[in-house]
């Protein structure tokens, strides 16, 4: 047997060797990059023996999300930041002004058309956002048929833990939309989702539910890079949006609460179902709740993309904002929750929408957070939100 | 609702240019790279006007898999390649001695530990690992109880496009193994394990099956980066053996086959199970397959990690190899399928386990291709293998 496994490592010490001619692979010694000190300072470190300047930019609040590193003798750059909060945080490495993701580290997340490295300090939130020992929910991508476009379209759904165990039972579902430039994939990628509900659920604090993430850009059916036409193509929002002014996401949208409920164990009523989005996903929450208020006894309007002249809008999804949101209350809801960020853009907008709703007498919970228009934000949001949904 | 529009426009432009001090993105002008020419060259760009130089490394044949780039004016670095045959091709910037993904570029995979930014050649075999407009199947990341390990362990899972329409249709199932320093995300990032099969589907080429992907290495429960205790390490091969010399993958496989046949509607029955693995998953599936000679009726061996000095194995998993070829050929089964590449490291390998069999008389079917270790190559392998499963 000892054989064996020499045999085995043989393979792997001259699969490694080659890896360079045969698989374009490369490794530099053992540097192992970042590492989380036990005083939560991360320290980072680069081999780039010919840079003349390295820094890291990341969504930490300490020094601005911003470090310069130092050469070391032996072509090493390296920084100890602050203590950092207990998060997932995204950064990039700037290599003589060439952003990209840390060299030889393999943790990453795609964020619209960039891709950062990532990286998690425990002992705090960030521990939601990681993998613990826990019954693990499900994570699928589906392709439904959609009527409205003629194409099969794609999301994500997460199905609690017990869901595959216990076949009779029934789930809530929540559907949670992405911000433009976004996709089916962000919710979880960037928003942890499936990450953060086993964990919740473990906990006691979120009730067992289905969770759907349909892709909102009508234009593309799945994520960019999964379609053939759309390999050359870096993702920006200009893109995104031809077919929008159809209204046509909304129109379309009980067609996937249509397939939801005949493709999954869902408890098919009102009550059982929440709605929610970031940014764009944001108003497209609110639209979809206007037009369609027997839909949902929950609404999430995270850093919402909310119009100023909502009011001028003409086309029929769109107008009528105000007589749309008293019909709203007469129909009925439980929770009707916004969140904004104090440093995000859209701030302005959200405080206009709470106005409007307070002269409706419109109920409503507002949770107002610090700092921007960042997935660390949204994390929390769904962290605050999730909490208080179809709970008995 | 123009208006709308424009806000929405707002939207993105503003968010953007505050991304810098909100999301650490970065994006370099209008620079699209890479560009797949007409005749199939490719032209890189990069945008690097500090740097010294700047050289592209990827796994296809024509100049060695390496280019240089050279700088213009506007300190854009740039090259094209010779006429690439259609694939998938994998391959990473070397700015300045350091080895990284494209930067600006979100097409990316990771391999192992590293990673590598991703181009497709359309036009042959390429397509293949493309999503086209064909009925989709449904990949899911599944959780199951492993008793053997006392821990949740992952698989991913591929359902064929009818599995979610035809609620009653019962499906054969093909287990496919990664190679050492994989993991359960392995064949369908790297393998376009997914694509491939809804196009081959849809061509009539394949059985529409279920696919299993199970995590190999006993010493992790998925891929890393998963977990906690695994979020700051460059997964190597060394750490993925400890527990491989108790022969516990091999000894616990039945309980993969066992969750896949209560939890997804497949045909329980030998006739309707395949193995394939590639490198170590296909000396796993030697292996599972001597010591489950009743579970399979079709095995196939990529670039297999087989050992010369299989014959002084003494633990009983891996001993007495012949008898239990002889015993496995008395049992029965359709197609014992091996192939590998005449570059491979491991080619001398496999020649002698076919001289073995060859001695033994025991049928098996060849494949040879030319290059070595490489995913090319175990795509090229299952585009032959999948075709010959489950025909009636």
């Amino acid at each position: 047997m000892k054989k064996h496994i020499i045999f085995l490592l043989t393979i792997f010490l001259f699969g490694f060797s080659t890896l360079g001619q045969q698989n374009t692979s490369y490794r530099e010694g053992n540097l192992i990059s970042p590492v989380v000190n036990a005083d939560r300072t991360v320290t980072f470190s680069v081999v780039a023996p010919k840079a003349s300047q390295v820094e890291v930019w990341g969504d930490w609040e300490e020094n601005g999300g911003h470090y310069v590193l130092s050469k070391g003798a032996d072509g090493v750059w390296s920084c100890t930041t602050n203590p950092l909060k207990s998060e997932m945080y995204m950064y990039r490495m700037v290599i003589d002004g060439v952003a990209n993701i840390e060299p030889l580290i393999p943790f990453v997340r795609r964020d619209v058309g960039n891709m950062f490295s990532i990286l998690h300090v425990g002992g705090g939130v960030g521990d939601y956002f990681m993998v613990r020992e826990v019954p693990h929910g499900t994570v699928s991508t589906v392709w439904y048929p959609s009527h409205e476009t003629g194409t099969e379209r794609r999301m994500t759904v997460y199905l609690p833990p017990l869901y595959n165990k216990q076949s009779c039972r029934r789930y809530p579902v929540l559907y949670l939309l992405h911000g433009s430039g976004g996709d089916e994939c962000a919710w979880n990628d960037l928003g942890c989702v499936a990450r953060m509900m086993d964990n919740l659920i473990a906990e006691g604090k979120a009730e067992p539910m289905i969770i759907v993430m349909p892709n909102g850009t009508i234009s593309k059916p799945a994520t960019s890079g999964e379609t053939a036409d759309n390999m050359n193509f870096r993702p920006v929002m200009t893109n995104m949006l031809p077919d929008y002014k159809n209204g046509r996401y909304e129109l379309s949208f009980d067609e996937i609460v249509n397939y939801t409920d005949k493709h999954f164990r869902t408890r098919r009523c009102k009550y059982q179902r929440a709605i929610a989005g970031l940014s764009m996903g944001g108003m497209h929450t609110l639209y979809i709740g206007l037009n369609h208020p027997n839909l949902f006894q929950y609404y999430g309007l995270f850093s919402a993309g909310l119009n100023m002249d909502m009011d001028k809008a003409t086309k029929a999804a769109y107008a009528d904002v105000d007589n749309k949101l008293l019909n709203l209350k007469k129909k009925g809801y439980k929770l009707f929750w916004i969140a904004c960020g104090t440093d995000d853009f859209l701030y302005e907008n959200n405080q206009a929408f709470l106005a409007r709703m307070d002269r409706l007498e419109f109920p409503y919970v507002y949770h107002e957070s610090t700092r921007g228009h960042l997935w660390i934000n949204w994390r929390e949001y769904m962290l605050e939100f999730v909490p208080k949904l179809f709970k008995k």
